[in-house]
Protein backbone atom coordinates (compact mmCIF):
# COMPACT_ATOMS: atom_id res chain seq x y z
CA UNK A 1 0.00 0.00 0.00
CA UNK A 2 0.94 3.16 -0.31
CA UNK A 3 0.51 5.70 2.88
CA UNK A 4 0.86 9.30 3.08
CA UNK A 5 1.06 11.03 6.51
CA UNK A 6 0.49 13.95 7.03
CA UNK A 7 2.53 15.71 9.68
CA UNK A 8 5.73 13.84 10.40
CA UNK A 9 6.14 14.65 13.98
CA UNK A 10 6.60 11.97 17.14
CA UNK A 11 3.46 10.02 15.80
CA UNK A 12 3.49 10.21 12.34
CA UNK A 13 7.26 9.88 11.84
CA UNK A 14 6.73 6.61 14.00
CA UNK A 15 3.91 5.11 12.23
CA UNK A 16 6.07 6.06 9.09
CA UNK A 17 8.88 3.40 10.54
CA UNK A 18 6.59 1.25 11.72
CA UNK A 19 4.17 1.11 8.88
CA UNK A 20 7.42 0.12 6.62
CA UNK A 21 8.99 -1.86 8.96
CA UNK A 22 6.15 -3.87 9.10
CA UNK A 23 5.12 -4.36 5.13
CA UNK A 24 2.38 -2.64 5.56
CA UNK A 25 3.57 0.54 3.62
CA UNK A 26 5.08 -0.30 0.39
CA UNK A 27 5.89 3.04 0.30
CA UNK A 28 5.39 6.45 3.08
CA UNK A 29 4.39 9.77 0.94
CA UNK A 30 5.35 12.76 3.64
CA UNK A 31 3.09 15.94 4.14
CA UNK A 32 4.45 18.71 6.53
CA UNK A 33 3.66 22.56 5.75
CA UNK A 34 7.11 23.38 8.38
CA UNK A 35 9.69 23.23 6.18
CA UNK A 36 11.81 22.49 9.00
CA UNK A 37 10.24 19.06 10.04
CA UNK A 38 10.14 18.58 6.27
CA UNK A 39 13.58 18.13 5.95
CA UNK A 40 14.53 16.52 9.14
CA UNK A 41 11.82 13.98 8.37
CA UNK A 42 13.52 13.41 5.04
CA UNK A 43 17.13 13.27 6.66
CA UNK A 44 15.91 10.94 8.92
CA UNK A 45 14.47 8.80 6.14
CA UNK A 46 10.71 8.46 7.50
CA UNK A 47 9.26 8.95 4.27
CA UNK A 48 10.26 7.93 0.93
CA UNK A 49 9.59 11.26 -0.77
CA UNK A 50 7.85 14.56 0.88
CA UNK A 51 4.83 15.84 -1.83
CA UNK A 52 2.41 18.96 -2.00
CA UNK A 53 -0.65 17.96 -0.43
CA UNK A 54 -3.44 17.71 -3.14
CA UNK A 55 -0.56 15.29 -5.18
CA UNK A 56 0.36 13.15 -2.32
CA UNK A 57 -3.32 11.84 -1.54
CA UNK A 58 -3.87 11.86 -5.42
CA UNK A 59 -0.77 8.81 -5.01
CA UNK A 60 -2.14 6.91 -2.00
CA UNK A 61 -4.19 4.17 -0.60
CA UNK A 62 -4.45 5.30 2.95
CA UNK A 63 -3.89 9.05 4.24
CA UNK A 64 -3.06 8.99 7.94
CA UNK A 65 -3.26 12.78 9.13
CA UNK A 66 -1.18 13.40 12.10
CA UNK A 67 -1.15 16.71 12.89
CA UNK A 68 -1.99 18.82 16.41
CA UNK A 69 -5.61 18.43 16.93
CA UNK A 70 -6.63 22.19 16.04
CA UNK A 71 -5.21 21.02 12.25
CA UNK A 72 -7.21 18.00 12.21
CA UNK A 73 -10.64 19.78 12.16
CA UNK A 74 -9.32 21.99 8.73
CA UNK A 75 -6.93 19.28 7.18
CA UNK A 76 -10.10 16.20 7.17
CA UNK A 77 -12.29 18.08 5.19
CA UNK A 78 -10.23 18.96 2.68
CA UNK A 79 -8.47 15.75 2.43
CA UNK A 80 -12.13 13.96 2.24
CA UNK A 81 -12.56 16.38 -0.45
CA UNK A 82 -9.72 14.86 -2.58
CA UNK A 83 -10.58 11.04 -2.04
CA UNK A 84 -12.34 8.35 -3.88
CA UNK A 85 -14.48 5.58 -2.78
CA UNK A 86 -10.95 3.45 -3.02
CA UNK A 87 -9.30 5.34 -0.64
CA UNK A 88 -9.02 5.09 3.42
CA UNK A 89 -8.49 8.57 5.09
CA UNK A 90 -7.38 8.21 8.89
CA UNK A 91 -6.75 10.72 11.93
CA UNK A 92 -4.58 10.16 15.13
CA UNK A 93 -5.98 12.67 17.45
CA UNK A 94 -6.21 12.62 21.26
CA UNK A 95 -9.52 14.30 21.35
CA UNK A 96 -12.73 13.46 19.16
CA UNK A 97 -15.38 15.70 19.62
CA UNK A 98 -13.96 18.86 17.21
CA UNK A 99 -12.76 16.16 14.80
CA UNK A 100 -15.95 14.17 14.59
CA UNK A 101 -17.72 17.44 14.21
CA UNK A 102 -15.57 18.73 11.20
CA UNK A 103 -16.77 15.37 8.98
CA UNK A 104 -19.87 14.80 10.40
CA UNK A 105 -21.76 16.31 7.44
CA UNK A 106 -19.37 15.22 4.74
CA UNK A 107 -20.08 13.57 1.54
CA UNK A 108 -16.69 11.31 2.10
CA UNK A 109 -17.37 10.59 5.74
CA UNK A 110 -17.68 7.01 5.02
CA UNK A 111 -14.15 6.92 4.06
CA UNK A 112 -12.58 8.36 7.22
CA UNK A 113 -11.73 6.33 10.07
CA UNK A 114 -11.62 8.18 13.67
CA UNK A 115 -8.39 6.25 15.83
CA UNK A 116 -6.29 7.40 18.48
CA UNK A 117 -3.54 5.04 18.70
CA UNK A 118 -2.46 5.71 22.72
CA UNK A 119 1.02 6.09 22.38
CA UNK A 120 3.59 8.72 22.43
CA UNK A 121 6.78 10.18 24.73
CA UNK A 122 7.42 13.70 25.81
CA UNK A 123 9.77 14.86 22.78
CA UNK A 124 8.26 16.23 19.46
CA UNK A 125 9.04 16.40 15.98
CA UNK A 126 10.37 13.64 13.23
CA UNK A 127 13.26 13.47 15.64
CA UNK A 128 11.09 12.20 18.42
CA UNK A 129 10.52 9.33 16.04
CA UNK A 130 10.83 6.12 17.35
CA UNK A 131 10.36 2.14 16.29
CA UNK A 132 8.14 0.24 18.21
CA UNK A 133 6.34 3.05 20.04
CA UNK A 134 2.55 1.69 18.96
CA UNK A 135 3.95 -2.12 19.80
CA UNK A 136 1.64 -3.74 22.49
CA UNK A 137 -0.08 -0.52 23.27
CA UNK A 138 -3.71 0.55 22.50
CA UNK A 139 -5.56 1.95 19.59
CA UNK A 140 -8.81 3.54 19.94
CA UNK A 141 -11.81 3.56 17.03
CA UNK A 142 -14.16 6.00 17.74
CA UNK A 143 -17.55 6.14 15.83
CA UNK A 144 -17.10 3.49 13.22
CA UNK A 145 -20.80 2.88 13.04
CA UNK A 146 -19.88 6.13 10.00
CA UNK A 147 -16.92 4.47 8.29
CA UNK A 148 -17.64 1.98 5.32
CA UNK A 149 -16.72 -1.47 6.44
CA UNK A 150 -13.91 -1.50 4.17
CA UNK A 151 -12.07 1.47 4.88
CA UNK A 152 -13.05 0.18 8.57
CA UNK A 153 -11.20 -3.37 7.85
CA UNK A 154 -8.01 -1.32 6.22
CA UNK A 155 -7.93 0.56 9.61
CA UNK A 156 -7.83 -2.38 11.64
CA UNK A 157 -5.14 -4.33 9.53
CA UNK A 158 -2.98 -1.12 9.79
CA UNK A 159 -2.87 -0.77 13.69
CA UNK A 160 -2.54 -4.76 13.92
CA UNK A 161 0.50 -4.66 11.91
CA UNK A 162 1.64 -2.14 14.13
CA UNK A 163 1.14 -4.54 17.17
CA UNK A 164 -1.45 -2.65 18.72
CA UNK A 165 -4.89 -3.82 20.88
CA UNK A 166 -7.49 -1.95 19.35
CA UNK A 167 -10.46 -0.80 21.32
CA UNK A 168 -13.92 0.62 20.40
CA UNK A 169 -15.71 3.81 21.90
CA UNK A 170 -17.72 7.08 20.91
CA UNK A 171 -16.61 10.32 21.16
CA UNK A 172 -17.98 11.64 23.96
CA UNK A 173 -16.68 8.40 25.87
CA UNK A 174 -13.40 8.86 24.30
CA UNK A 175 -12.98 12.39 25.35
CA UNK A 176 -13.82 11.44 28.80
CA UNK A 177 -11.26 8.96 29.59
CA UNK A 178 -8.53 10.24 27.92
CA UNK A 179 -8.75 13.54 30.03
CA UNK A 180 -8.45 10.24 33.11
CA UNK A 181 -5.94 8.75 31.89
CA UNK A 182 -3.95 11.12 30.13
CA UNK A 183 -4.58 15.12 29.58
CA UNK A 184 -5.13 15.15 33.85
CA UNK A 185 -1.57 13.14 34.15
CA UNK A 186 0.16 16.06 32.00
CA UNK A 187 -1.31 18.79 34.13
CA UNK A 188 -0.27 17.10 37.43
CA UNK A 189 3.12 16.56 36.21
CA UNK A 190 3.36 19.99 34.61
CA UNK A 191 2.40 21.79 38.03
CA UNK A 192 4.95 19.38 40.27
CA UNK A 193 7.83 20.56 37.72
CA UNK A 194 6.48 24.44 38.17
CA UNK A 195 6.39 24.04 42.27
CA UNK A 196 10.08 22.60 42.19
CA UNK A 197 11.14 25.28 39.59
CA UNK A 198 9.40 28.46 41.60
CA UNK A 199 11.35 26.92 44.72
CA UNK A 200 14.51 26.07 42.95
CA UNK A 201 14.56 30.31 42.39
CA UNK A 202 15.91 30.23 45.78
CA UNK A 203 17.70 27.02 46.07
CA UNK A 204 20.27 25.18 43.81
CA UNK A 205 20.47 22.35 45.67
CA UNK A 206 17.46 20.96 43.93
CA UNK A 207 19.21 20.22 40.98
CA UNK A 208 21.62 17.91 42.54
CA UNK A 209 19.02 16.24 44.76
CA UNK A 210 16.76 15.31 41.72
CA UNK A 211 16.34 11.69 42.06
CA UNK A 212 14.18 8.75 40.01
CA UNK A 213 10.92 9.17 41.68
CA UNK A 214 11.18 12.97 40.57
CA UNK A 215 11.96 12.30 37.38
CA UNK A 216 9.26 9.62 36.09
CA UNK A 217 6.47 11.71 38.04
CA UNK A 218 7.77 15.30 36.09
CA UNK A 219 8.48 13.50 32.45
CA UNK A 220 5.22 14.76 30.89
CA UNK A 221 6.09 18.24 31.94
CA UNK A 222 8.94 18.15 28.97
CA UNK A 223 5.99 17.72 26.63
CA UNK A 224 5.42 20.21 23.89
CA UNK A 225 3.05 23.18 24.49
CA UNK A 226 2.35 23.02 20.59
CA UNK A 227 0.84 19.52 20.83
CA UNK A 228 -0.93 20.10 24.26
CA UNK A 229 -3.09 23.48 23.88
CA UNK A 230 -4.92 22.49 21.53
CA UNK A 231 -6.23 18.87 23.34
CA UNK A 232 -6.86 21.07 26.73
CA UNK A 233 -8.69 23.80 24.48
CA UNK A 234 -10.76 21.04 22.51
CA UNK A 235 -11.05 18.57 25.58
CA UNK A 236 -11.68 21.59 28.17
CA UNK A 237 -14.76 20.99 30.15
CA UNK A 238 -13.87 16.93 30.84
CA UNK A 239 -10.43 17.78 31.59
CA UNK A 240 -11.90 20.75 33.90
CA UNK A 241 -14.16 17.79 35.64
CA UNK A 242 -11.20 15.96 36.31
CA UNK A 243 -8.95 18.22 37.43
CA UNK A 244 -11.69 19.38 40.34
CA UNK A 245 -11.65 15.42 41.26
CA UNK A 246 -7.76 15.48 41.44
CA UNK A 247 -7.61 18.97 43.42
CA UNK A 248 -10.24 17.36 45.66
CA UNK A 249 -8.16 13.89 46.31
CA UNK A 250 -5.23 16.14 47.23
CA UNK A 251 -6.81 18.19 49.02
CA UNK A 252 -7.82 15.16 51.61
CA UNK A 253 -4.36 14.21 51.72
CA UNK A 254 -3.23 17.44 52.54
CA UNK A 255 -6.30 17.47 55.44
CA UNK A 256 -5.60 14.48 56.79
CA UNK A 257 -1.91 15.42 57.04
CA UNK A 258 -3.37 18.67 59.05
CA UNK A 259 -5.36 16.79 61.41
CA UNK A 260 -2.96 14.22 61.68
CA UNK A 261 -4.83 11.34 60.48
CA UNK A 262 -2.07 9.27 59.60
CA UNK A 263 -4.87 5.99 60.04
CA UNK A 264 -6.80 7.23 57.44
CA UNK A 265 -3.88 8.48 55.30
CA UNK A 266 -2.75 4.82 55.29
CA UNK A 267 -6.07 3.72 53.82
CA UNK A 268 -6.10 6.17 51.06
CA UNK A 269 -2.23 4.99 49.86
CA UNK A 270 -3.44 1.26 50.31
CA UNK A 271 -6.43 1.95 47.96
CA UNK A 272 -4.17 4.29 45.91
CA UNK A 273 -1.68 1.06 45.68
CA UNK A 274 -4.62 -1.04 43.62
CA UNK A 275 -3.55 0.83 40.87
CA UNK A 276 -0.80 -1.56 39.83
CA UNK A 277 -3.88 -3.68 38.74
CA UNK A 278 -4.41 -1.04 35.92
CA UNK A 279 -0.57 -0.46 34.71
CA UNK A 280 0.88 -4.02 36.10
CA UNK A 281 -1.85 -6.18 34.58
CA UNK A 282 -1.00 -10.11 34.93
CA UNK B 1 35.45 -4.19 55.79
CA UNK B 2 32.60 -6.48 57.84
CA UNK B 3 29.28 -4.72 56.73
CA UNK B 4 25.92 -5.32 59.14
CA UNK B 5 22.75 -4.09 57.53
CA UNK B 6 20.22 -3.41 59.64
CA UNK B 7 17.02 -4.05 57.48
CA UNK B 8 17.28 -5.94 54.56
CA UNK B 9 14.66 -4.31 52.36
CA UNK B 10 14.57 -2.35 49.11
CA UNK B 11 17.14 0.06 50.16
CA UNK B 12 19.42 -2.36 52.49
CA UNK B 13 19.24 -5.49 50.47
CA UNK B 14 20.45 -3.03 47.24
CA UNK B 15 22.97 -2.07 49.84
CA UNK B 16 24.38 -5.52 50.32
CA UNK B 17 24.12 -6.06 47.15
CA UNK B 18 26.80 -3.26 45.81
CA UNK B 19 28.90 -3.16 48.84
CA UNK B 20 30.12 -7.06 48.23
CA UNK B 21 29.73 -6.40 44.18
CA UNK B 22 32.25 -3.31 44.72
CA UNK B 23 34.47 -5.12 47.11
CA UNK B 24 33.41 -2.68 49.76
CA UNK B 25 32.81 -5.12 52.01
CA UNK B 26 34.47 -8.91 52.68
CA UNK B 27 31.42 -9.92 54.08
CA UNK B 28 28.07 -8.60 54.58
CA UNK B 29 25.68 -9.66 57.95
CA UNK B 30 22.47 -8.85 58.16
CA UNK B 31 19.40 -7.95 60.94
CA UNK B 32 16.10 -8.10 60.14
CA UNK B 33 13.36 -8.63 62.92
CA UNK B 34 10.75 -9.27 60.02
CA UNK B 35 11.29 -13.19 59.87
CA UNK B 36 10.13 -13.49 56.64
CA UNK B 37 12.34 -10.51 55.13
CA UNK B 38 15.28 -12.49 57.00
CA UNK B 39 14.63 -15.73 55.44
CA UNK B 40 13.82 -14.24 51.73
CA UNK B 41 17.51 -12.01 52.46
CA UNK B 42 18.84 -15.12 52.75
CA UNK B 43 17.58 -17.24 50.59
CA UNK B 44 18.46 -14.38 48.10
CA UNK B 45 22.16 -14.29 49.16
CA UNK B 46 21.93 -10.45 50.21
CA UNK B 47 23.68 -11.12 53.51
CA UNK B 48 26.62 -14.21 54.45
CA UNK B 49 24.52 -14.39 57.64
CA UNK B 50 22.11 -13.34 59.79
CA UNK B 51 22.58 -12.62 63.14
CA UNK B 52 20.71 -11.19 66.46
CA UNK B 53 21.54 -7.11 67.05
CA UNK B 54 23.93 -7.00 69.54
CA UNK B 55 26.11 -9.73 67.85
CA UNK B 56 26.27 -8.52 64.28
CA UNK B 57 27.31 -4.82 65.93
CA UNK B 58 29.89 -6.50 67.58
CA UNK B 59 31.50 -8.52 64.52
CA UNK B 60 31.26 -5.31 62.72
CA UNK B 61 33.09 -2.44 61.22
CA UNK B 62 30.24 -0.69 59.66
CA UNK B 63 26.85 -0.97 60.98
CA UNK B 64 24.05 0.47 58.37
CA UNK B 65 20.33 1.12 59.63
CA UNK B 66 18.31 0.83 56.95
CA UNK B 67 14.76 0.19 58.46
CA UNK B 68 11.72 2.47 57.94
CA UNK B 69 12.61 6.27 59.67
CA UNK B 70 10.19 5.28 62.90
CA UNK B 71 12.35 2.66 63.91
CA UNK B 72 15.56 4.49 63.20
CA UNK B 73 14.88 7.21 66.44
CA UNK B 74 14.80 3.64 68.59
CA UNK B 75 17.34 1.66 66.87
CA UNK B 76 19.96 4.36 66.55
CA UNK B 77 20.12 5.27 70.13
CA UNK B 78 20.50 1.38 70.81
CA UNK B 79 23.25 1.00 67.98
CA UNK B 80 25.45 3.62 69.70
CA UNK B 81 25.37 2.48 72.86
CA UNK B 82 27.01 -1.22 71.48
CA UNK B 83 29.97 0.56 69.58
CA UNK B 84 33.25 1.75 70.05
CA UNK B 85 35.17 4.10 68.87
CA UNK B 86 36.47 2.25 65.78
CA UNK B 87 32.92 1.33 64.67
CA UNK B 88 31.02 3.41 62.30
CA UNK B 89 26.83 3.85 62.14
CA UNK B 90 25.25 5.49 58.91
CA UNK B 91 21.49 5.52 58.51
CA UNK B 92 19.93 5.90 55.22
CA UNK B 93 16.46 7.82 56.22
CA UNK B 94 14.71 9.65 54.03
CA UNK B 95 14.03 12.55 56.78
CA UNK B 96 16.42 13.75 59.32
CA UNK B 97 14.96 15.85 61.80
CA UNK B 98 13.92 13.43 64.38
CA UNK B 99 16.89 10.96 63.78
CA UNK B 100 19.23 13.67 64.34
CA UNK B 101 17.05 14.85 67.66
CA UNK B 102 17.49 10.78 68.49
CA UNK B 103 21.06 10.61 68.79
CA UNK B 104 21.82 14.63 69.45
CA UNK B 105 22.92 13.81 73.14
CA UNK B 106 24.29 10.54 72.75
CA UNK B 107 27.72 9.61 74.27
CA UNK B 108 28.85 8.04 70.62
CA UNK B 109 27.34 10.59 68.66
CA UNK B 110 30.84 10.95 66.71
CA UNK B 111 30.34 7.41 65.84
CA UNK B 112 27.34 7.94 63.76
CA UNK B 113 27.39 9.66 60.36
CA UNK B 114 23.34 10.56 59.06
CA UNK B 115 23.39 9.98 55.27
CA UNK B 116 20.26 9.55 52.73
CA UNK B 117 21.48 8.00 49.80
CA UNK B 118 18.90 9.33 47.23
CA UNK B 119 17.80 6.28 45.49
CA UNK B 120 14.79 4.01 45.33
CA UNK B 121 12.36 2.26 43.23
CA UNK B 122 8.15 1.72 43.83
CA UNK B 123 8.90 -1.61 45.11
CA UNK B 124 9.98 -2.38 48.91
CA UNK B 125 11.01 -5.57 50.48
CA UNK B 126 14.17 -7.67 49.97
CA UNK B 127 12.64 -8.81 46.89
CA UNK B 128 13.28 -5.69 45.86
CA UNK B 129 16.81 -5.36 46.11
CA UNK B 130 18.63 -4.62 42.71
CA UNK B 131 22.27 -4.41 41.53
CA UNK B 132 23.34 -0.47 40.55
CA UNK B 133 20.37 0.96 42.21
CA UNK B 134 22.65 3.79 43.33
CA UNK B 135 25.29 4.03 40.65
CA UNK B 136 25.46 8.10 39.66
CA UNK B 137 22.76 8.66 42.46
CA UNK B 138 23.36 11.47 44.92
CA UNK B 139 24.00 10.54 48.83
CA UNK B 140 23.41 13.58 50.76
CA UNK B 141 25.19 13.79 54.29
CA UNK B 142 23.39 15.50 57.31
CA UNK B 143 24.35 17.40 60.38
CA UNK B 144 28.66 16.44 59.65
CA UNK B 145 30.36 18.21 62.22
CA UNK B 146 29.06 16.44 64.96
CA UNK B 147 30.32 13.35 63.32
CA UNK B 148 34.27 12.03 63.94
CA UNK B 149 36.79 12.61 60.58
CA UNK B 150 37.54 9.38 60.18
CA UNK B 151 33.77 7.87 60.79
CA UNK B 152 32.59 10.52 57.55
CA UNK B 153 35.84 9.70 55.67
CA UNK B 154 34.79 5.73 55.73
CA UNK B 155 30.99 6.61 55.05
CA UNK B 156 32.30 8.66 52.51
CA UNK B 157 34.03 5.83 50.65
CA UNK B 158 31.24 3.68 51.47
CA UNK B 159 29.00 5.84 49.12
CA UNK B 160 31.75 6.40 46.87
CA UNK B 161 32.07 2.60 46.23
CA UNK B 162 28.61 2.57 44.88
CA UNK B 163 28.82 5.23 42.26
CA UNK B 164 27.51 8.08 44.49
CA UNK B 165 27.98 11.82 44.25
CA UNK B 166 27.85 13.06 47.60
CA UNK B 167 26.73 16.38 48.98
CA UNK B 168 26.31 17.94 52.36
CA UNK B 169 23.24 19.66 53.81
CA UNK B 170 22.37 20.35 57.41
CA UNK B 171 18.90 18.88 58.63
CA UNK B 172 16.47 21.33 58.41
CA UNK B 173 17.77 22.15 54.74
CA UNK B 174 17.47 18.50 53.68
CA UNK B 175 14.05 17.89 55.02
CA UNK B 176 12.77 20.25 52.87
CA UNK B 177 14.26 19.91 49.43
CA UNK B 178 13.27 16.06 49.73
CA UNK B 179 9.78 17.40 50.41
CA UNK B 180 10.18 19.13 47.44
CA UNK B 181 11.85 16.61 45.18
CA UNK B 182 10.51 13.49 46.54
CA UNK B 183 7.56 13.28 48.94
CA UNK B 184 5.06 15.68 47.30
CA UNK B 185 5.96 13.91 43.98
CA UNK B 186 4.82 10.54 46.08
CA UNK B 187 1.36 12.78 47.40
CA UNK B 188 0.60 13.62 43.94
CA UNK B 189 1.24 10.19 42.27
CA UNK B 190 -0.99 9.00 44.94
CA UNK B 191 -3.79 11.26 44.37
CA UNK B 192 -3.64 10.85 40.75
CA UNK B 193 -3.88 6.90 41.24
CA UNK B 194 -7.05 7.53 43.55
CA UNK B 195 -8.96 10.10 41.28
CA UNK B 196 -8.64 7.13 38.22
CA UNK B 197 -9.01 4.55 40.77
CA UNK B 198 -12.73 6.46 41.90
CA UNK B 199 -13.72 6.71 38.64
CA UNK B 200 -13.05 3.42 37.14
CA UNK B 201 -15.67 2.03 39.80
CA UNK B 202 -17.88 2.89 36.78
CA UNK B 203 -16.06 2.43 34.05
CA UNK B 204 -13.63 -0.67 33.26
CA UNK B 205 -12.26 1.37 30.15
CA UNK B 206 -9.27 2.57 31.89
CA UNK B 207 -7.83 -0.77 32.02
CA UNK B 208 -7.27 -0.77 28.26
CA UNK B 209 -6.64 2.44 27.84
CA UNK B 210 -3.40 3.18 30.81
CA UNK B 211 -0.89 4.79 28.81
CA UNK B 212 2.83 5.16 28.88
CA UNK B 213 2.55 8.47 30.02
CA UNK B 214 0.30 7.48 32.45
CA UNK B 215 1.93 4.60 34.28
CA UNK B 216 4.99 7.14 34.38
CA UNK B 217 2.90 9.29 36.42
CA UNK B 218 1.37 6.85 39.21
CA UNK B 219 4.04 4.68 39.14
CA UNK B 220 4.80 5.89 42.44
CA UNK B 221 1.52 5.25 43.89
CA UNK B 222 2.30 1.36 44.15
CA UNK B 223 5.17 2.30 46.56
CA UNK B 224 4.80 0.89 50.54
CA UNK B 225 2.61 2.60 52.84
CA UNK B 226 4.83 1.30 55.78
CA UNK B 227 7.71 3.00 54.59
CA UNK B 228 6.04 6.02 53.77
CA UNK B 229 3.79 6.96 56.54
CA UNK B 230 6.36 6.88 58.97
CA UNK B 231 8.21 9.83 56.44
CA UNK B 232 5.44 11.56 55.98
CA UNK B 233 4.59 11.68 59.92
CA UNK B 234 8.33 13.04 60.25
CA UNK B 235 8.28 15.27 57.55
CA UNK B 236 4.98 16.57 57.78
CA UNK B 237 5.42 20.58 58.54
CA UNK B 238 7.60 20.69 54.83
CA UNK B 239 5.36 18.16 53.08
CA UNK B 240 2.42 20.61 54.30
CA UNK B 241 4.17 23.25 52.94
CA UNK B 242 4.75 21.94 49.48
CA UNK B 243 1.09 20.74 49.08
CA UNK B 244 -0.14 23.65 49.69
CA UNK B 245 2.37 25.22 47.02
CA UNK B 246 1.48 22.22 44.64
CA UNK B 247 -2.75 22.53 44.71
CA UNK B 248 -2.39 26.25 44.67
CA UNK B 249 -0.22 25.26 41.06
CA UNK B 250 -2.91 22.60 39.85
CA UNK B 251 -5.40 25.85 40.71
CA UNK B 252 -4.05 28.18 38.27
CA UNK B 253 -3.70 25.29 35.62
CA UNK B 254 -7.46 25.30 36.35
CA UNK B 255 -8.69 29.25 36.69
CA UNK B 256 -6.91 29.49 32.92
CA UNK B 257 -9.40 26.79 31.84
CA UNK B 258 -12.43 28.34 33.42
CA UNK B 259 -11.17 31.64 31.62
CA UNK B 260 -9.72 29.88 28.41
CA UNK B 261 -6.93 32.11 28.84
CA UNK B 262 -4.92 29.57 26.85
CA UNK B 263 -2.41 32.18 25.94
CA UNK B 264 -1.04 31.95 29.71
CA UNK B 265 -1.78 28.52 30.02
CA UNK B 266 0.86 27.85 27.63
CA UNK B 267 2.82 30.21 29.51
CA UNK B 268 2.80 28.01 32.51
CA UNK B 269 3.35 25.08 30.55
CA UNK B 270 6.44 26.17 28.66
CA UNK B 271 8.23 27.66 31.89
CA UNK B 272 7.12 24.61 33.35
CA UNK B 273 9.41 22.45 30.38
CA UNK B 274 12.57 24.31 32.26
CA UNK B 275 12.45 21.37 34.32
CA UNK B 276 14.52 19.25 31.28
CA UNK B 277 17.24 21.41 33.01
CA UNK B 278 17.35 19.49 36.39
CA UNK B 279 16.45 15.73 35.48
CA UNK B 280 18.13 16.09 31.84
CA UNK B 281 20.77 18.37 32.87
CA UNK B 282 23.90 18.46 30.36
Amino acid sequence: MIITIIGLGLIGGSLALGLRESGFADSVIGVDNNPGHAEMATTLGLADMMLPLAEAVRRSDVIVVATPVDSLTVLLPQVLDLVGQKQVVLDVGSTKGPVLQSVQQHTNRSRFVATHPMAGTEYSGPEAAVRGLFEGKCCVFTDVDNSAADALAVARQLYEALGMRLTYLNGPEHDLHVAYVSHISHIASFALALTVLEKEREEQRIFELASGGFSSTVRLAKSNPDTWIPIFRQNRDNVLDVLDEFINTVSRFRTLLIKKDFSKFEELMRHANDISRIIDPK
